[in-house]
Formats: structure tokens, sequence, C-alpha cells
């Protein structure tokens, strides 16, 4: 499904920046206001606003502005697009690769 | 571990190509000489390299030449740092807001 490719393409792509995985291991404590955010990190606001859409674009944070105060929390859901992902590759592969090692192992003269 | 940090960084980086995910799930269905992986997949040769050698750093693929022919093959352990990285994360978050949606759930009066 094309919809799913776009969804993982950003997923990992969002997961692949150091800062936006340490963005997303600080709201792993409980949501934060942006600005809240940006100081312990050493980013500039305008910074965090920039990866925070990218982290919200592929799903993996929710943010909720009431008044002047922009909110974000961490969505767990996010990720099981890309765990799923890879799960269901790795164990196709294994499989594939015990089978190759069953056929090398098996005697010449069968 | 910084090792480990490089390690998923590179990992989330390689998958979060399109082509570099086709790559591996051609290279699922077992080992391909770098020329056979270019053609279908409407690559240059040089495209296909750079690729591969992302991949290769990554650790998802290992390529082996003999006399002039360069074969790629799958590494499925380089997915499961990824895995073990989302895993440990999503189960973590997820702990945390089913103890947030307890809390919330209970009487005021307590």
């Amino acid at each position: 499904m094309p919809g799913d490719k776009l969804k993982i393409e950003r997923v990992f792509h969002a997961l692949g920046d150091a800062t936006r995985r340490a963005i997303l291991e600080k709201l792993g404590h409980g949501p934060v206001t942006v600005s809240r955010l940006a100081e312990p990190l050493g980013l500039t606001l305008a910074a965090v606003v920039q990866h925070l859409q990218i982290l919200e674009e592929s799903g993996l944070v929710q943010t909720e502005k009431v008044g002047r105060v922009r909110t974000c929390r961490i969505e767990p859901k996010g990720l099981s697009v890309a765990e799923q992902w890879i799960r269901e590759r790795r164990t196709t592969w294994e499989r594939k690769l015990d089978r190759l090692g069953d056929l090398l192992a098996e005697p010449d003269d069968r």
C-alpha cells in the first residue's frame, strides 16, 4: 500500500536523527511544552519546532495548542508501524537463511 | 553506549530510503551480484554501490568479492538492533500512558 510506504519512510527518516531521538526519549517521561523541550536539549525554539513537525508527520508525536502554549506528547502506536515492518522482514529472512543452512548441511549423495 | 548510538543512527538512516528498502527486499529472496541488483531496480551501478555501502556500514548487508564479481547478502541480525531499540521504548511509553490513564480514572475523593 502506498500509504504504508510513505508512513514507513517518514518514521525511519524521523528516527534517523539523534536530536529527534533525544526529543522522543524526553517525551517518554511525560508531556512537555515546546519551550521546556528546547532548553535542556540546547536547541533553539525554531529548531525544536522543525523537528517536532517531522515527528508529528511521522505519527510518533502529537502536539496540542492551548492558548499560546503548545504541549507535545509521545504516540507509542507510531512506533508499531516500524516495529512490524522490521519484525516481518527479520523473521522471513532468518527462516530463509536457516533453510539455506539446512540445504548446505545435507550429504552430497542425496 | 556511543557505539550503539552510532549503530542505531546508521540503521535508521539506511532504512529511511525507499531505494535501500527495495534493495533489502530484493536481497531477502537470496544473495545477488551487484550488477543483477542494479538492473531490475532501474539504477546505475554507481548508485547501487553507493546504497550498498550505506547498507553495509549499518550492518544490514554483507558483500563479498570473488574475482571481479561482488555478491551481496542480507544480514538479518542487523535489523535486531533497530527492533530492540523500538520495542524497548514502545513498551515503556505504553506502560507509562496506561498508568496515566489509571490515575485519571481514579475517583476525585481518593
